[in-house]
């Protein structure tokens, strides 16, 4: 079935579910109810608010009407006619006021009509393969000053056999949901009173740490400089920066001194502050400043998800200030550090795409071509494929988007390296050339991971809860099998402490068996099983979460094992 | 001279200021000139705004009227005759109004009078030696909303010789003041888009990880497990704590869907929530959360100073949760902790006070005695000297605190130590005790370096700007004679970057004294000063900053020292 079909088939069935909603709640006033990628939704507004139980119902008398096979008719009609239909609905008469022409479509079915473009199947029997997925909150025109309404949603599959694969890909989507295994393994929770605000708990705390940490070696590897810029900083600053004008609406402010106040929403202002503290010579250039910035934006509620989609988060930001013939040699870098981080995250899958001048821009002709060169050179210099996005640059600037595939097929942007022209005329930022003149820097806006937090989530989905040995926040888990082996783990314990990896002792009187089902549970990626052979032998047995066993290691072996698994 | 003495000089210098400021500007409204402990100030209205040019006008007039040596006569008026005399200045009649009694004060010199309670030198000859030092603004009844005024302040001493010692000190504060330091070295700015809020350059946030590095690696060590909480919480939730009732005015304060939010002034509420995450068993007590929690605290910005007093600070929180009976022993490892901590830092003078039950207080009279007990019996444990400050506790518990004093003899308040009846009771948090009963924890709140950015100015200036190697942005410096060791100098600034040291290459073509001149400009603690002697021999010559030379180190010997020092 091709693309298009699938759509006609989504959007038949939104009407199929509008019908039965109309049929069972007649209050009900019906908005739109389009196609998604996932399946459709139907945004309502019943005369009381739907449960997830009339779901069942609603999905019941679906199947009725699929039984009658009522025949799906298009016709066109005045928009008076129209507006007499729809008199108690504002929202259709929004819609009816402003489609172009002076007829409307509509489409019929048994005693059902709905205001609509057209492109159905040809009657409810066609529609066999669906199910409702649940209902959400949503906005007329997803604007929250409007009225707010309910989202009932679902998807439709031309087969059978599709909507049960669908069915179980949602499935192990959920059993591997962060926000299920973040609760699970106590990494981290959302509490009442802060919606969108995450609470890393100590062993989530740990893996921020090491993603981190991470970052800071390849960075000082790279000779980067970090730097920190405070969280608020004045209205005047943002509008400057244009984030005022341009994103107001996502930023948190505040007052001080009767002075408006910003909650940073990102941290590019602060860099250009501390570029701008002094004057600049081109020896220093490039100048790479790095900051592990934390951030706030503002989400509707509806939209947070775990920590996919948060009110504040961390990015790993970082601002090179270089010349213009620099461009390409830092461009190529940086690939060169995101392919080092998607590989240690054992991403396989990963896709470039550079998108180029749009219709308006700032810069010269020049500048653009350049700067285009310098991308696109370095992303033949790295010998991947890359795909072209023609005109999807910023106005400032061409970027390239990096999009990682995970293990379960979803695709996720994470990386973004940003050219920008514009934010150093704008702050005045410029550099002493070799010729002893002032000159403007160029500024490349590099994020590897994006968001710590959603590239958190995405792990620990990617990995299904399995973290890699050096992201683990517990590493190792010592067992014994009888009290007469504690002396023996105490001793290994504090061995593997002072070697500075992450165990923890279990030496409780539990059976052997439900300590390792307790570890397993807790994702720990080694086990070491101590019986009375290891004792003798001064070894230890080596239990892998994928069940994987190996007998009579050394301690000093195992020592070097783990320590080669947690380099950074 | 007594204490009393100097303040009744400092007093009468006060009146001898505001006697020449009405001679040289008429119209100016007097408020009050109290002495303080470092000199005193007037607080006045002038019709123009003084500048800091005047003065030297008003202190040459000062020296004018001390030469006619003016009796100082002490008066009582009726309330009604004052109300006259002052009838064009609202500041006086608001303190006469609310004197007690019929009559006020008066001290007459010569033409001037001014209202006052008494305690003066008996003539104007008597006070020959102040310095004016400065003007600022101020509020009246230092409150925002009132009148704003300006602040002449200055000092005095009965001899020549304190007034000089004074003054060097002075120069010595100036001189190592590190605002000044900060700026000289790049460490940190701050920025007219963010007043009161630091901008850490590169160096200075090197120091900023050094010290979240060694607390992390204590807190390790004594099992803490550290947590990241949320800036921004509902304001329902600092109701709860009582932070909204009690702190408001210093809290900064935005909106999120109509609902208010409050800017973290502190980290305490996150770690309840944590807590309060999931049940929590005796078994996992003491549980120890510690954050290095970035907090938002409004101040005026009069009294803003560096990074001594800033509007957001992080602090090295953490909340202990424990039982009762675990107390002392939690607190003598806090003090443990501190010590190391102080000792790192070279603070030699340590002094501790005990403050014990005030009046109000909630609790019982066992669990008073119990904390109280706990924490001098820590204290004694301790084996150090410590003060006890009766009833200076706070309403919810028994506190430590911990003051150290530096190089040039200023005493900071940077540790506490303190116990908390109230918040498990007011969040609601327990543990199942081994008898299956539900049981409040006891909360410890400790912070050793306090504010980070406080500690950071603190360390600054108790080590004149040349922090200790560990704590050294810059740890060693390359230095090449002549182009003849450039190879050589490369290869031992590699081997150095290797072994994780910060090092920075200087072969340029500058003479070496020059070259050594700027890294003690840099305040680096090693220069290694590399001729061809060196490159024959394989070694290197090591020059402190103390200006102590050693030739002929092996580079593996050097090695080994700067690992030893740069141990956490």
């Amino acid at each position: 079935m091709s693309n298009n079909d699938l759509k006609v088939l989504r959007h038949s069935a939104a009407h199929l579910a509008a019908q039965a909603i109309m049929e069972l709640f007649p209050g009900t006033l019906l908005t739109i109810g389009p196609a998604t990628e996932e399946g459709f939704f139907y945004d309502i507004l019943p005369e009381k608010n739907l449960k997830e139980e009339d779901l069942m119902a609603i999905e019941q008398r679906m199947k009725e009407l699929v039984e009658k096979n009522y025949a799906i008719e298009h016709k066109e009609i005045s928009k008076d006619e129209a507006r007499k239909m729809y008199e108690g609905n504002p929202f259709k008469l929004e819609l009816i006021n402003e489609l172009p022409g002076d007829t409307v479509g509509l489409s019929v079915q048994g005693e059902f009509k709905d205001l609509c473009r057209g492109g159905h199947v040809e009657s409810t029997g066609g529609i066999k393969h669906f199910k409702l997925l649940g209902i959400s909150g949503s906005y007329w025109r997803a604007d929250k000053s409007n009225q707010a309404l309910q989202r009932i949603h679902g998807t439709a599959f031309p087969t059978a056999k599709e909507l049960r694969a669908y069915e179980k890909r949602q499935e192990e989507l959920q059993k591997y949901d962060h926000r299920k295994l973040g609760r699970q393994l106590d990494y981290f929770s959302f509490q009442e009173a802060a919606a969108g605000f995450p609470f890393f708990h100590p062993k989530g705390k740990i893996i921020l740490k090491n993603l981190v940490s991470y970052m800071r070696k390849l960075q000082n590897e790279y000779g980067y400089k970090e730097v920190q810029t405070p969280t608020i900083l004045d209205a005047e600053l943002w509008k400057r920066s244009g984030h005022y004008d341009y994103y107001k609406e996502n930023m948190y402010f505040s007052e001080i001194d009767d002075e408006q106040f910003a909650i940073k929403p990102m941290n590019c202002p602060g860099a250009y502050l501390i570029y701008g503290s002094r004057p600049r010579s081109y020896r220093e250039l490039p100048l790479k400043l790095a900051e592990f910035g934390h951030v706030h934006r503002y989400e509707l509620s509806g939209v947070l998800h775990g920590l996919l989609r948060v009110r504040a988060f961390t990015i790993d930001d970082t601002h090179i200030f270089c010349m213009l013939n620099q461009l390409e040699a830092e461009i190529l870098k940086i690939l060169e550090i995101a392919f080092r981080v998607y590989k240690k995250c054992d991403f396989e899958n990963i896709s470039l795409a550079l998108s180029t001048r749009p219709e308006k821009s700032m810069g010269t002709d020049k500048e653009w071509e350049k700067a285009t060169a310098a991308l696109e050179n370095a992303l033949k210099a790295c010998g991947r494929p890359y795909t072209l996005q023609e005109g999807e640059g910023a106005f400032y600037g061409p970027k390239i988007e990096i999009v990682s595939k995970d293990a379960m097929g979803r695709e996720w942007q994470t990386g973004t390296v940003q050219v920008d022209f514009f934010q150093a005329e704008n702050f005045d930022l410029n550099y002493i050339s070799s010729e002893g003149k002032k000159e403007r820097p160029v500024i490349i806006h590099q994020a590897i991971y994006g968001s710590l937090e959603r590239f958190f989530a995405i792990l620990l989905e990617h990995y299904k809860g399995h973290l890699p040995f050096w992201l683990a926040p517990e590493q190792v888990r010592v067992l014994t099998i009888t009290d007469d082996q504690k002396e023996y783990a105490q001793k290994i314990y504090e061995r593997l402490r002072q070697e500075g990896l992450r165990v923890v002792l279990d030496t409780g009187s539990d059976k052997i068996s439900s300590k390792i089902k307790s570890a397993q549970l807790a994702k720990v990626p080694w086990m070491l099983v101590l019986g009375n052979k290891e004792v003798d032998a001064g070894t230890v047995s080596l239990r892998l979460s994928s069940g994987k066993q190996e007998f009579g290691i050394s301690v000093d072996e195992l020592v070097k094992r783990a320590q080669e698994l947690n380099q950074l």
